[in-house]
């Protein structure tokens, strides 16, 4: 039996394949979040695995019933409506568009504030009427699972995973409001942006202090807004001692959804796997309706436009600025848009409900993509070499966008200038006739694609490797549970500082006696 | 074309093995080192890539000619002789068994200062020997290499890399006199033991206390030595403004000798490829008259014994003892050492000059390995599941064992105590009868074997990929241009720090006045 052992070769993914299929329970994220939730769920389900979900009765997105996973329906709602965050959206891009300069600031020490509490406040409700739901949670404990996997976005997750013991996953891009491993792994304040300050990783001193104001409000925030709401959660159902900031950082595994080349490079820690555009993958070929209008736009190419998930309306003097410059275009357009029709809009111009994104991005005659540069839009594009004119709206799209912008991969509006001075015209002729983009996007795309395992199987290997050992105990530092004051060695220092001080004090006051003891037979002799 | 990119999976290794052959220049460490550098190069050899050596013509190891690499001969000495090792190795062994407990911090401080001083000297002496040279130079420039492959325990392979211009790549273990990414991912004192201070990852306050010191005498130690030495050559070859430490840090990949299931978690960095046990493979059959004597030890099976590469022999009176030791088991047992045949050597003890060790680890039959704990004889002892009973000699060999002993897969021995109170029967008997050392080291190899790529695999793969895009300059950290005060924020806290205060002052100055001016009249009224 030993000599079998010592002779089996290093596993490849191949003979995982075979590993005994798991019982994954999965506590989603709505939103946007959902979309890659899923394409990672039925990607555990082809290899086999029973993939069961937690779902409110009034979820957004995730349906009762499922080919590739089952549901547990807890019968309460998540506590705000899908419209919340689309109302949301709206007041933001009203709001920057009269703003002045400084709001942004403002903008996200105040006015996120009452938006984040709101949504905190109604995901933790959902996660307590959950966990007060005696029968379901018994339910629960006796289906044996072999790990949760979860977007901490959403502590609910985090604290289900602790309350049935269970080894935990992540599948995550930030933390709200800071970036992942703020918490994690050391992350120095002077060459890693904050989330939404809108910094690259070269600052100059006055932006430097400008990251230091947003790194202390944001954890001022996290403190006031999240952990206020999952503490008292974790106090009523786990018992005293179970700090949930604590919790959140004991994850097993970190599926980030980056890679550092996007993002840029930072200290990361042995159990952080980056899975960034583990989503993307070649085109398949366009419905023909839609390959036809493509194949029309002839050497001139094609535009395509979509602002996400949760944009389905623009204020209608921006709608038809945007309209008009695309009019004014000699390419093909097609315009992801569920508002009323622009009176300005150009016969080259397809304004389409949903669009095949993936299979348009990989499409040899899709020249440029405007963005709003949410995460999965950005990595597709990254994927596919296809240059990014962004038009951030919200949340992590500006820090998305200016990771591409630095390397000179894109160029970016802003909402409160983008109807005026013909700039949206002016920015998509830039990127289109400017062979620096598109060379840089393709750069971008050559070093992203040569991994010497694809980002997917990367995910799914580390998912199965926790199954397989219950946990991944081994890559958790010992810093996990040690106070600040040990961490940063505080005390060592002033243990050390108080020897050196006492040695030196000791040493003066010796020499001041041996003076003294010198000094006064003399006066005496004198 | 455009079409056809965009079609393109994920490279797979496979299709890798088709990547245009490269030209590595090789700049190696003799001893230990040489023996793991000489596998990977035996590697990137058979995947097509010229392999070229610079060596001394004094060379310990590396020989002239060889099938998998060329070489250029340095007509100079290494500056220091192979026996210098052997001999500082003799001097330890000595001093450790006539020694106080608290030597090993004055050992560490004062003693080896001394000998490292002189082999950085010799290094350097080498180098410059090598830079003078101004014809050789001239040919390594003409050929046109794709990159420096070296081990920064000696920096002249950095000089090199920085002279030619050339992308560098480490293959790398610890640095001396402290740990690899000390210097380029952040290191936490409080939990990262440094090298040679014995600790563990989970220290009380007065090891955090001894690991602080042992920092700062390291450092101490790094600047006095390695520093001074290649800091003149820098100074000298590569003109100004070129400082040692930073172009140590710059380097494109660090192959770290290390992996997350023997080594501690820790920060990293995404530019570190952990290739821990990258050298070990599965056994092959052994010479018929070894396999004869191992399969002579019946059900009671077989212990080896090696103390590495440098301990050729012992004191005559501790070999006596080991030997003893080893005449009361019922073991067989292989002994690999150069010295005379001690007096007390039994029948079940066979003395060899050299053995296949990875065979003999892999080999069901051999129960323990005792071995001094170099890195190279720990990561097999790992990767077959042997348990291990350690006699550290000196350099790392403490660590690696410590690491080990932590995780119930070794028991440790000292030079002082192994040759008293039968110590050495005695811990030889707990590890072949108590199977938790031999579970725990099973336990640790099937982590360790449990990764989505070869360690060997992922470190052709980085190589390769620092030559398909000539350097890896995106997983750099903008840390590396930083000065210290910028990179922990000194200058943006006193900044902020002083602003408040004059904020504070200001108001208390408004507060004053205005009740100055309050009460004045009052005072007239009354």
């Amino acid at each position: 039996k030993m000599w079998c052992f010592s002779n089996i070769c290093y596993f490849s993914l191949e003979i995982q394949l075979q590993t005994q299929s798991g019982n994954i329970l999965v506590f989603p994220m709505e939103g946007s979040h959902w979309i890659n939730m899923d394409i990672l769920l039925q990607a555990l389900h082809s290899r086999g695995h029973n993939v069961t979900i937690v779902r409110s009765s009034q979820s957004w997105y995730i349906k009762d019933n499922s080919t590739y996973y089952s549901t547990y329906t807890v019968p309460i709602e998540i506590g705000f409506e899908r419209e919340f965050i689309s109302r949301t959206i709206s007041e933001i891009i009203d709001f920057q568009r009269g703003a002045l300069p400084l709001t942004s600031f403002f903008h996200l020490a105040v006015g996120m504030l009452g938006t984040l509490t709101e949504a905190h406040r109604g995901l933790g409700e959902f996660a307590s009427g959950m966990l007060d739901d005696k029968k379901f949670m018994r339910m629960l404990n006796d289906t044996k699972f072999d790990l949760v996997l979860t977007d901490p976005c959403w502590g609910g997750g985090i604290i289900l995973a602790k309350y049935l013991n269970l080894p935990l996953v992540y599948n995550v891009r930030w933390l709200i409001p800071e970036e992942a491993h703020l918490s994690i792994a050391p992350s120095p304040i002077s060459y890693i942006p904050n989330m939404r300050s809108g910094l690259t990783n070269q600052m100059t001193f006055f932006q430097r202090v400008k990251n230091m104001i947003y790194y202390v409000v944001s954890q001022t925030q996290k403190h006031l807004v999240a952990k206020k709401v999952y503490q008292k959660i974790c106090d009523k159902y786990l018992g005293p001692n179970n700090d949930f900031n604590q919790l959140l950082i004991d994850a097993d595994i970190w599926l980030m959804r980056a890679d550092f080349v996007f993002d840029y490079p930072r200290p990361t820690m042995p159990n952080v796997v980056y899975m960034g555009g583990f989503q993307c993958k070649p085109a398949k070929p366009l419905p023909q309706h839609l390959e036809e209008f493509v194949q029309s736009s002839g050497e001139h190419r094609v535009i395509i436009m979509s602002l996400g998930t949760f944009v389905s309306e623009l204020p209608a003097d921006m709608a038809n600025e945007i309209a008009a410059a695309f009019a004014k275009l000699p390419q093909k357009v097609i315009w992801r848009y569920k508002g009323s029709r622009p009176d300005t809009l150009g016969n080259n111009t397809l304004l389409v409900d949903w669009m095949p994104q993936n299979d348009l991005l990989g499409h040899p005659k899709v020249k440029v993509f405007v963005a709003h540069g949410g995460t999965n839009g950005v990595q597709e594009a990254l994927y596919h070499g296809v240059p990014v004119v962004g038009l951030p709206v919200a949340f992590d799209q500006y820090d998305n966008l200016i990771r591409l912008e630095d390397r000179g991969a894109a160029k970016m509006l802003t909402l409160s200038t983008v109807d005026k001075d013909n700039n949206f015209l002016t920015a998509i002729q830039e990127v289109l006739n400017e062979p620096s983009y598109r060379m840089n996007m393709q750069r971008l795309s050559r070093l992203h694609r040569d991994q010497p395992i694809t980002p997917m199987d990367n995910a799914l290997f580390w998912i199965e490797f926790v199954m397989r050992h219950k946990g991944a105990a081994h890559l958790k530092p010992a810093s996990l549970r040690m106070s600040w004051y040990s961490y940063h060695s505080v005390d060592v220092a002033l243990f050390l500082g108080g020897a050196v001080l006492l040695m030196l004090l000791f040493t003066f006051f010796l020499i001041r006696c041996l003076c003294n003891a010198m000094c006064k037979p003399k006066v005496k002799c004198e």
